[in-house]
């Protein structure tokens, strides 16, 4: 698995999917750019989101809201007080650890699984001393207490450092969203049951980032507030939670790496009735892919108390006057795109005894849909004019480099679905040969049919 | 004209567009919130950006670098050295000021106009001094020197505080692009002449911020750099202008408010053998939308010296190698917003002696591109079909709430530009009425030609 995990990242640096942050400078720990095709295929994945959540719903809107926000937001949302992670140093070689993650690899090294994540910081030492857990670095047990790591990027807005201008990027994009409650509903005339959809990019300065674009400090998040009557919260709940793990699935994600982690009672929030995580099986093991919570009217109520306005909603047949209840599937567009990345890489072995390496992307998701092949170099002008025509409706390419059977390759490598390819006859019948990724055969189609073949074949 | 404005950021706020941020905090000088529809008219203007750039261009790849980058690219491309504002304070009343606002405000209230945007602190201080330019807020003329402030946000990654760990918030898009160039050009294997397009937000700690979202200290930028052979950089410039402004015109930017304004020697960057802006008239006065600069080959010669990295290019015909030239067009996606915005808004007298405000947003541009209108509550099944229906493949509005005259005008105000009426006698011959909202004709049409009709009108 680890091997598959260090396949996959090589074949995105090689193939333009995503390359380490900064690389001529050595990088800068655990940042990556999306290349020239991760940046589409997280392109098609965040409009394939922005399609059936805002688009075509009947119930929700869009927004989009600053990353820098007045520091308020902060102190409501429990963020400047709670969101820390607990550090523990050794004192004899001064390495720094997050101590949960100290005492679930004790655990896991000896075959064990526990989890300690949320734990009170007495029960997490409590844990360290009875166990005799050492420094992974040194050996050593002489460590410090635990101590709170806020996890919020601070920054100075304006022109000096005092506190009195200190602000952070924002940590997750919801809080845009409940501040915003009032100005959407009003703006837009919504009545309860609606939601809110909005993508963009939250920070977080976690001290143990990792898993390539899995974990990172800086990722994208796709979160929606749905808010609904107080009573109806439940059946929403599940109305999401099928709409979120269907639209995996639709977009060809393996339905048997994707399972429902229901959180007990123990593991859920204070202010939630009910959190499950669509969880999807990287190389690494399952990691949570989709957050589903029921937050009970908790944000809007914190909301309303910090900044003394009114955010109670109007029932405008029965002028009931309530706080609505909250949903929401918080999705990171990052781990989003892993997941894809993962389930489509295969090195397969073919039945002439060569072997490929192949990207099995939905058509909705690949990068490019197609890409457009003229047999010789005499026939450019030809196929110059049918992938002008096709790139008006679709990503495509154009690739007239080597043999038509390297360019197959190349294309099965970056998750082509298609490669059509002008030759001598097409001149003569208007027709061309199209070679389909997965099955590998070969379909002669009027050059007329093309942009019809490849609008049904992005449909999901 | 300021009232202009004014009104602006009124129906902004009223519609739905764009909200100040955090408001119900009392927002945060100078951040904006785009709302349901305001992330609809940017993300189509963004769309379109990248249909062109990209998606039609036989030259460019996208790209989308992380925000966070390793600090030894701002030490290469100068924002650690050279991004700075001058800043003055007053000894009496302790305010702050741009010493180059305070000057050119000084100017502009006697009637004259001077630019001293870049001129040595020294002659800045001199012209202070010789022409008594007063304290805007106390009166008094008691300055301190001038000193410089960098403009970038700064942030600690990692879980001290200390300067090792401090990162910057990136002040502009290009150089995640620059420190790309070999990983893509490899990896896509391109050619000189190609181009990488990026959209993504920067931050810039402006001490004078303003305009609503013409100038902002967290904003969206859609920025290309074009490389090309030394000797063709400005044969590429001229392409890539008229390609810009051609881009903005067929998206229905009135040609009357666009003006080039070319940067004379006096005016250009050291490195840069020609620039010009293409500005747009604001309420407020003309002011840069899109900047085009040909960069000769400074950025790359920066990052190759600074990071040790061989950055040229092989010519694979001739086997010549060279670092190549740069033509940049850098575009503001949230100015651009506003001069589609601005350009929209209007406020009309009809025939009848009404008055109706409306936005005269292109199909492409405006946030929906039809209203679905059922005339009776009764129709209300059939007219959802219609919506479901061409939700699917368009943004669009369904509303069933007062007369059919004040849904028009509710959809003059957000820019929609049809709006499909369903009545009694849709039923029997599947025709509806379709009200434009421009000339507010009215047409009779198929049902089943509807979706033609939206899709030839959004084509630009």
């Amino acid at each position: 698995m680890a091997k598959q995990m260090e396949n996959i990242v090589n074949h995105c640096k090689h193939r333009g999917f995503v390359f380490q942050g900064s690389e001529i400078y050595g990088g800068l720990a655990n940042t990556w750019d999306y290349g020239p095709l991760g940046v589409e295929l997280k392109k098609n994945l965040k409009d394939a989101w922005w399609k059936k959540f805002v688009q075509e719903s009947p119930y929700n809107v869009g927004l989009d809201a600053s990353i820098l926000m007045n520091p308020k937001t902060w102190e409501a949302s429990g963020h400047l007080g709670n969101f820390n992670d607990p550090m523990i140093d050794c004192k004899d070689c001064k390495s720094r650890h997050r101590a949960d993650h100290l005492i679930e690899n004790y655990y896991e090294s000896k075959g064990e699984e526990k989890v300690v994540d949320g734990l009170p910081f007495d029960e997490l030492e409590k844990i360290v001393k009875e166990e005799n857990i050492t420094c992974p670095t040194c050996g050593s047990d002489n460590f410090t207490e635990i101590r709170q790591f806020n996890l919020m990027f601070k920054t100075y807005q304006g022109v000096t450092d005092d506190s009195s201008d200190e602000i952070f990027m924002r940590p997750e994009t919801a809080q845009g969203i409940f501040v915003n409650f009032k100005n959407v509903q009003r703006s837009m005339r919504k009545k309860v049951p609606f939601g809110i959809a909005q993508i963009g990019k939250s920070f977080r300065n976690e001290i143990t980032p990792g898993n390539f674009i899995f974990r990172t400090r800086e990722f994208e998040q796709m979160e929606m507030e749905f808010f609904c009557k107080p009573g109806d919260e439940l059946e929403w709940f599940d109305y999401w939670l099928d709409f979120c793990h269907n639209w995996l699935t639709n977009l060809g994600l393996n339905p048997e790496r994707i399972r429902r982690r229901v959180h007990d009672s123990e593991e859920l929030s204070h202010y939630s009735n009910a959190t499950t995580d669509l969880e999807y099986q990287f190389p690494f093991g399952w990691g949570e892919l989709w957050g589903l919570a029921s937050r009970t009217d908790y944000d809007l109520t914190q909301h309303a108390e910090h900044s003394g306005e009114n955010l109670e909603y109007i029932d405008p047949q029965t002028n009931e006057r309530y706080l609505p209840y909250v949903i929401e599937p918080a999705l990171g567009a990052d781990r989003l795109a892993l997941s894809f990345l993962t389930d489509a890489y295969d090195e397969e072995e073919l039945e002439d005894g060569t072997s490929r390496t192949v990207m099995h992307f939905h058509p909705a998701v690949a990068p490019f849909k197609a890409a457009v092949l003229p047999l010789s170099k005499k026939l450019s002008e030809e196929a110059q004019e049918i992938f002008q025509d096709l790139a008006k409706n679709f990503m495509v390419d154009y690739d007239d480099s080597g043999s038509i059977g390297k360019r197959y390759r190349r294309h099965d490598e970056i998750g082509t679905p298609f490669c059509i390819t002008y030759d001598f006859d097409s001149k003569e019948d208007g027709q061309v040969t199209v070679r389909d990724r997965d099955t590998m055969e070969q379909t002669r189609m009027p050059i007329a049919d093309l942009k019809d073949f490849l609008q049904e074949k992005v449909n999901y």
